[in-house]
């Protein structure tokens, strides 16, 4: 339905329109009911629903409608599966239609800056395309059942530790190619109807009140066209936030923004036109939702309850199967050890918790499909809410893996390990649960490892495994996901969105985290991740992009549509991939960039592409990838802009960032003029590098040679001071042709050859 | 003599005041005749003398008169011996007299961020407190003899690539902590009488310009009492640099900055008052050189010679030596191989390169001491000037090594390799010299490698070589002292002064050397050398402070004065060593100390002290380390000082960074009050910390709690919902009791409390 929003902000008051810019109550938004503007309703998310009923706490923490509970987004990143992405966002908007919630609050697509942060459960990856991809598939989901989402922690939210005081400071080429890329994709391909800014600090300006991030970019650059909500509690000044761009604070204030704001607007701080800006971009949502409302909507909960488990089966990563221990199948005598095989870990703590319709057990699933022939014996192994081991427990464990033809082992993180509000201090599992893992190999040589977590744990004891299922918190339906693959119902094809580090300070984050008082220096820069690994050769316990299928695949046949193309050219990458084992299965072929030369430090290789796709036995199919001049670039400061450098680029494609297959080169050439300013302290050696200014440097050199009654023959004289000479030479600012005549060269000749080199571009 | 400088500075006109302020020409200050005021010479070092004849060119590179040419910097450092550093500076102020050389330009103090940097060779360490310590004690040698020195390059010239226009971006804790430390300490405790401002710029301003850096802390904050002398050439704007603290250019200038001085006294841009005060410390320097001038001194070349010898063998350092293969003696056959035997690469090039009296050949001083019993074949083994293989002198080097009993291989860096001017890209030697160590080893399992470099060097043969003797470059007369050595006529005792990691990755400054453009950012912070690599859990293939003797020392006793302090009280530490082998020998007593707990990142340790013993065999001494504030202290950026956090501080004493043998604690009471000013963001965890605040900051978490209705008991409820309610507290600030509250706690209330607050301290 086509409105007039303009007419309706001109009859509103200005209370009215401040009224507007906070909630009602924790959850609702304010409605005018003589202007027929509706109060709607937005809930937590993202990988289920949590509509709280009632209005129990001002945190908004306790118990919801039951709503289905997908795995978390650590988990669903790892599915590669953009389609998958989007399947679960329209069944959370369906959800969300029968509930009527207006807004979906999710998906995060915070940045794995750190394994620690308690919180990576709920977000992506630690690669922004990736990330950005998955995103953006979630949102098209719940979008296209006409519920909006909440892009959120907009931005650098990237630990618990303080986070609602602490001032992340990066540099922007850090922030445009990483922590906002990966929001930056999403609002481009999918405009969330509504952005959520963080609780931190950016360099010094709180996210919710930084009208650089709100308005310059993310409105004005990324063309975002919906609000921007605080996270709740994140306002700081509510005049402040409103002026950079932040139209929505949540919770609601009491009053309190409102009357700051129209203060703010009688007294002249606040231009009315900028308030009525901030509301008609609140009534287009409201309005948004109103108009695609869907009357009486339900939706078939154990429909959603098969499509989680068909989600947990390809979000889960097979990190290790030894000798083909997996899938199970030959044995006669399982053993099945660990409380979480009972009492699963399959969602996080904090404003994603949900309530589910139903939870899969592990054990009960495994003995569904057992089968008659396969007995499973269960002992509980550790206590879950303990980390001392119990003799007794470890005892029963021993036992009946000693007597199996193989065992597994179900171990993870408990919830007081990870949870919003707070970060890990260690990537420890239990003691208890890694001395159990240790106990049973040494009775049992087929250990199976089954992985409850959020995020990365180090494995001191991975070579007592033969096979580890990183299921990570697998949703509702775990257990029988968890099944369907151990198996081989289905067949593993997730790969790690995340690298698994040896150890803690192996991650690139490590001196850095979660920084000192409130603040955090991200020194580490572009290096997040496998960029950091891989540049700096520090062998990660899995690599990004890691993860082991039943069936193998090969590569051929890479083509490029072009070898040589201008950045503002698409390339188009093709590459054919045949199943060559004899199950079927999906393999998701990852396309990293590597620029071979660059004046700037770049990493070894990013992810610029990707595609999944599903083959039987002795099946080839040809995927295409496309890549743009943003596969190319770095964030160039200077010029304020992305920059590609003329040269070659190796296009490297293969199975995970550690295990490329197959590698060719494309010649990219760059539309830019940089321009090369030249000042006193400009090098010869910058001038003879640019074709533009080179005969005259070289001119120069020769005069300035002369006049120090150096010969040619002295310089390269003995024990390497001719090429200390040439550095000298090279590195010497055109200040000091002055310096070094003695005067011969005035300040005045100096100004006008400066004057003379800047003419000549 | 007593003078009345202030008068004399009176007499003086603006022209001649201006004068005095540049260079006579490349070597020589300005005088003034007419008033007795002589032109003095100061010369480069600083591992001798390099007095050029004549002036033959302007960049003073070429043919200088015969001197003593001792270790370099690098080697020196590794002997950890203050005397030993005394006495070089002693001789080489002799030669300084006999030569008429009043400054001799020297030593370097800048710390080693990266194996890559050029002049490394020149440098002690990447420690500052060692650096520290072995710059002040060659300080008070030279100067003991009446002649001057310049510490340099102040400050932050840790790389040669663009060093004359790089931006070195640092934050001040590392600069106070690292890089400015290493001269802070030996400007304090030995007052060189010219310090020189480095090409660079530190943090936008170039060194030579930086009033921060050469008034407010080298004058003011140090005390020190000489002038600041540019790097020849390293002078930008001429009167930016006089004003900023900088009173001699070098070299001279032709005139032009005598101009630019006069016209800005006559503008009123500068001051005559500070023209004057610049003037006033050119004359004390000037006439403590005349007042010290010994007429017709001399030196005894071959008793320097002996010097340079001895000092050799103390510098060295024994890195491997498996079964006991060193010392030799047993052998009747030895074959010595390499080309650096004939010709040692023995200096670094670039300024301090200098013309040696003489040169002792290493294969000559083997097959001296070797005596008739043991034969001593030679074979070259490669070129120097080349990294290609030669297949002919490989064959000859392999012959020689099978028919003999062991083998010496000479190895190392050609001069182009490393040099003043330009950085090194890898740590590799040139591939025909690690090729025929891996050759000699196919055919003679004895191999001792010695090792001629300026800097590290990655060791992928490591394995293949049963001994390795770092000689870093020895001076004239390293081969005396390889021989030494090797035959066990002097026992090892050189440690390490810098980290030798196992590949260049593993560096700290990796990601970020030579930085971007004119840019280069400190990304590592504080974390340089050991620091890193004990923090980050990197193994190196030889940490700081590594060496190995001849004989063994056992450490035993630790007593400490105290096992509480207060951080203005000193600490004496003891611990006894001894001699538990066969031989005479020395040991270098290690003391790290580590901050148990603190709330700021810090190295997980830091050498703060370390004495050096001569001991027989068995015989025992104790040493005595005194620690005070600085030991235990970090730079607090807040506070503008020096800070200890009160708690436990770790004592650990040990023969290298990686082996500490005894631990002791000791609990340092800070004298500090730190305040804590409460604002609208201050966290409630902050106030619950806070003894002062404790007790209010308690009741207004109770109030809240009962305002968001929230029940202890369903805070605790379910899935780490209680931690993560308590995390939410604790990091909540202030203003968040006004929007959770819907407006309940005003704004008002909310201010007040805070000036209540700040009034309880």
């Amino acid at each position: 339905m086509k409105r007039d929003l303009k007419a309706l902000v001109a009859q509103m008051t200005l209370e009215e329109k401040a009224g507007m810019c906070s909630g009602l109550d924790f959850w609702r938004l304010k409605g005018v009911e003589r202007l027929g503007i509706p109060s709607i309703m937005v809930t937590d998310g993202p990988h289920g629903l949590r509509k709280q009923q009632g209005n129990s706490d001002h945190l908004g923490l306790f118990e919801s409608v039951p709503a289905t509970c997908f795995p978390s987004a650590a988990g669903m990143a790892s599915s590669w599966d953009r389609e998958l992405l989007q399947q679960v966002g329209k069944a959370l908007g369906e959800e969300c239609q029968a509930e009527d919630v207006a807004v979906l609050l999710g998906p995060g697509a915070n940045i794995k800056r750190s394994p620690l942060c308690g919180r990576n459960f709920e977000y992506f990856s630690e690669d922004p395309y990736l990330s950005s991809e998955m995103a953006a598939s979630h949102i098209q989901g719940v979008q296209s059942e006409g519920v909006g989402t909440s892009l959120k922690h907009f931005a650098v939210n990237n630990q618990e530790h303080r986070r609602m005081t602490v001032d992340a400071i990066v540099d922007e080429r850090t922030l445009r190619e990483i922590y906002l890329a990966s929001f930056e994709g999403a609002v481009k391909k999918a405009q969330p109807w509504t952005v959520m800014s963080s609780y931190n600090k950016i360099n010094g300006a709180y996210a919710s009140e930084n009208e650089w991030l709100l308005t310059n970019i993310l409105k004005e650059e990324w063309g975002h066209e919906g609000i921007v909500v605080t996270d709740w509690g994140a306002n700081n000044e509510r005049v402040a936030g409103l002026t950079a761009g932040n139209e929505l604070e949540m919770p609601g204030n009491g009053g309190v923004g409102d009357k700051q704001i129209i203060e703010a607007v009688q007294s002249g701080k606040l231009s009315e036109e900028a308030l009525d800006r901030a509301v008609e971009r609140l009534l287009r949502i409201i309005f948004m939702s109103v108009d695609s409302k869907k009357p009486n909507a339900s939706y078939n909960q154990a429909e959603h309850h098969q499509l989680a488990r068909k989600v947990a089966a390809e979000s889960m990563v097979l990190l290790k199967n030894e000798a083909g221990l997996l899938p199970l199948g030959k044995q006669r005598k399982l053993a099945v050890i660990g409380a979480f095989a009972e009492k699963p870990r399959y969602q996080g703590g904090g404003s994603s918790h949900i309530r589910p319709t139903q939870i899969d057990q592990p054990l009960a699933e495994l003995r569904k499909l057992a089968g008659d022939s396969t007995e499973i014996v269960y002992a509980q192994g550790y206590a879950i809410d303990s980390d001392e081991n119990d003799p007794a427990l470890l005892d029963e464990a021993k036992q009946a893996a000693g007597a199996a033809e193989a065992v597994i082992i179900f171990a993870g993180l408990p919830d007081r390990y990870e949870s919003e509000g707070y970060d890990r201090t260690h990537l420890r599992m239990p003691a208890n649960q890694e001395q159990l893992i240790e106990a049973i190999a040494e009775v049992q040589s087929n250990v199976i490892v089954v992985l409850m977590n959020g995020s990365p744990i180090e494995m001191p004891w991975i070579e007592r495994a033969q096979a580890v299922l990183e299921a990570y918190l697998g949703g509702q339906a775990v257990g029988g996901a968890i099944a369907d693959l151990l198996f081989g119902k289905s067949n593993p094809s997730g790969k790690l969105a995340e690298t698994f580090p040896q150890k803690l300070s192996d991650n690139p984050s490590f001196l850095n985290f979660p920084g000192e008082g409130d603040r955090v220096e991200y020194r580490e820069g572009i290096f997040v991740g496998y960029r950091y690994y891989d540049t700096k050769q520090v062998e990660p316990l899995f690599p990004f992009g890691h993860g082991l299928s039943y069936t193998s695949f090969d590569y051929s046949d890479v083509k490029l549509s072009s070898k040589q193309i201008r950045d503002n050219e698409e390339l188009e990458v093709q590459v054919t991939v045949t199943n060559t084992g004899e199950r079927a299965g999906k393999e998701t072929v990852q396309l990293y960039v590597r620029d071979v030369e660059s004046s700037v430090n770049r990493p070894s290789k990013e992810l610029k592409g990707f595609a999944k796709v599903a083959l039987e036995p002795g099946q080839s199919e040809t995927v295409t990838i496309k890549l743009d001049k943003r596969a190319f670039a770095y964030y160039n400061v200077q010029l304020g802009d992305w920059h590609v450098e003329t040269g070659d680029f190796e296009l490297l494609i293969g199975r995970s960032s550690a295990d490329i297959v197959l590698t060719e080169t494309v010649h990219v050439t760059s539309t830019t003029v940089v321009p090369l300013i030249v000042h006193r302290n400009t090098t010869i050696g910058d001038l003879l590098n640019d074709p533009r200014k080179a005969e005259i440097a070289q001119t120069l050199l020769k005069q300035f040679e002369q006049g120090l009654g150096m010969s040619a023959e002295a310089a390269s004289s003995e024990d390497g001071m001719g090429d200390m000479f040439a550095a000298m030479m090279k590195f010497m600012p055109l200040r000091n042709l002055t310096a070094f005549s003695q005067g011969k060269f005035s300040e005045e000749m100096l100004d006008s050859l400066i004057t003379q080199l800047n003419t000549t571009n």
